[in-house]
């Protein structure tokens, strides 16, 4: 199959509102009357972003989910993507599962694939993902006083991942978990949500603690982290045991969930407050009443 | 060195006009007022784009004229670029000369740099390129009756290619062609001038004839390419010959000009007519007067 016979045959017909879609020099849309533009660009690699033995679906899925994931953190609404798709062969049982999914996600928020690149290489996949805001949220707004919250259970993909070899046991614990890693759920209704009404946001990506330390380092702030509120699901207790959970929850980034900071008097369903911003320039965790340390960097990809 | 310390060091500062630039979870910008915004993906592989032993500068350099000559063909005036990097392993050396090419194309355009990923694995580069046009230029609008121009002289790329082990020789010829595959210079400029003369553009990246190809297909027409009048530089015949510079000229992609077709009383400074545009659905070659065959497709990726 031809490049052209491969974008043509999986990747086509998906363009929604472009005024020019796939098949040109470029794509043109037309952006709403007097909106902002927000870009995101994120780039996965086999063996380095998810296990080689990945089915497609949820390659296509997480590919789009991230991005989007970036969006929401930012209180934008999506629109259009284009996809720069990278396979080491042609595998067309590979690319239905993987498109199939891609789509499937860009249909449940009306968005469009616009353009892209196919190439031969090791696997790998770049979306760059453009929304749409009247104003958007930052990292950056973060203010002493602040309650800061997460938007679900942190920590359950990065279990998924610590449970990998087992996931085809049939334990609905480790089913949950790995599907937590396989499909996660951007919080695109959430970071919308927040758009008016939190003061910072950030989509844990890298861990909760080392994005955290993104958010404060931004607002020029510092926080404390109550573990004992930190919410830790069934699931995750059940697969990795309370110490594991929290470790998890603290350094797991595959989630995908909205870390973010507003005023005492606001409050997000769903979402759990898990500390207070503060004055001081340092991340403090307390358990018990007592300051504990934790080193785990979080996840870094160099 | 890591993630956010090598694009902190590298690729910070350059997003000019963006309202969030590189550091939050996605880059803003406000497009002009009742702009349409145009959008190019194009991904480069060691390897597959350009050899391995490519200087880190050109890299930079090609990685994003690629997507500027994208834009120009569809005569869209380049804003903001996404880069999402991924590398093999850290190397600062190969990081500067890749960062300074990359940065100082983009200051000849005046725009910025706002966001993207680093990432480890095979060396590949994907820029997303977004452009704002009031209307743009495709591939569908050539007429019948149009003339076929050439925006430079083909091959030169390619015949670069050709002598690539002998790219170190004091030729001025060999510097020429090897220059042209290093550095393609995108016609942005052409572009725009073209965009409200031309009836269609594409930009050469899969030969003359494999392009012509796709912008006949577009437009539902046919052409006649006549080879006489094929522009065929010095430099081109005297590294490869006469029909060697021919059949460069007709099948190397990596000049990165425009190829695009206007009425006949248009005409374009330091441009080439090549032919003209036919009713039948079909490219003929003519030569001597004489219709030559020509099977070679043009390059493809898969």
């Amino acid at each position: 199959m031809s490049e052209f016979d491969l974008i043509s045959r999986y990747f086509s017909g998906f363009d929604r509102d472009a005024l020019v879609g796939v098949g040109d020099d470029a794509a043109v849309v037309k952006p709403g009357p007097d909106k902002r533009l927000v870009v995101a660009t994120d780039t996965l690699i086999e063996g380095v972003h998810f296990p080689a033995d990945t089915p497609a679906d949820s390659v296509g899925f997480r590919a789009l989910a991230v991005n989007l994931s970036d969006l929401a953190a930012m209180g934008a609404t999506p629109r259009w993507f284009t996809l720069a798709l990278t396979l080491p062969e042609e595998n067309t049982i590979w690319l239905e599962g993987f498109s199939q999914a891609l789509i499937r996600l860009a249909d449940r928020f009306g968005i469009g694939l616009i353009g892209g690149d196919t190439t031969r290489g090791q696997l790998s996949i770049t979306i760059t993902a453009i929304g749409e805001a009247d104003q958007v949220l930052t990292r950056s707004g973060a203010k002493p006083g602040d309650k800061l919250w997460i938007g679900g259970y942190p920590g359950e993909a990065a279990g998924g991942l610590t449970c990998w070899a087992r996931r085809h046991e049939s334990s609905a614990e480790i089913q949950r978990l790995v599907e937590r890693f396989l499909y996660p759920e951007p919080q695109v209704s959430l970071g919308y949500d927040l758009n008016r009404r939190a003061n910072a946001a950030i989509d844990v990506s890298d861990g909760l603690v080392a994005d955290l330390a993104h958010l404060c380092s931004a607002s020029q702030c510092g926080a404390e982290v109550d573990l004992d509120h930190l919410p830790l699901s069934d699931a995750l207790l059940s697969v990795v045991g309370g110490e594991g959970a929290q470790s998890l929850a603290l350094s797991g980034g595959d989630d995908y969930l909205l870390l973010f900071t507003a005023r005492p008097s606001e409050s997000f369903e769903s979402c759990f407050v898990i500390g207070k911003m503060t004055e001081a320039p340092e991340i403090e965790l307390r358990q018990g009443g007592d300051v504990v340390t934790w080193d785990k960097g979080g996840y870094r990809h160099f």
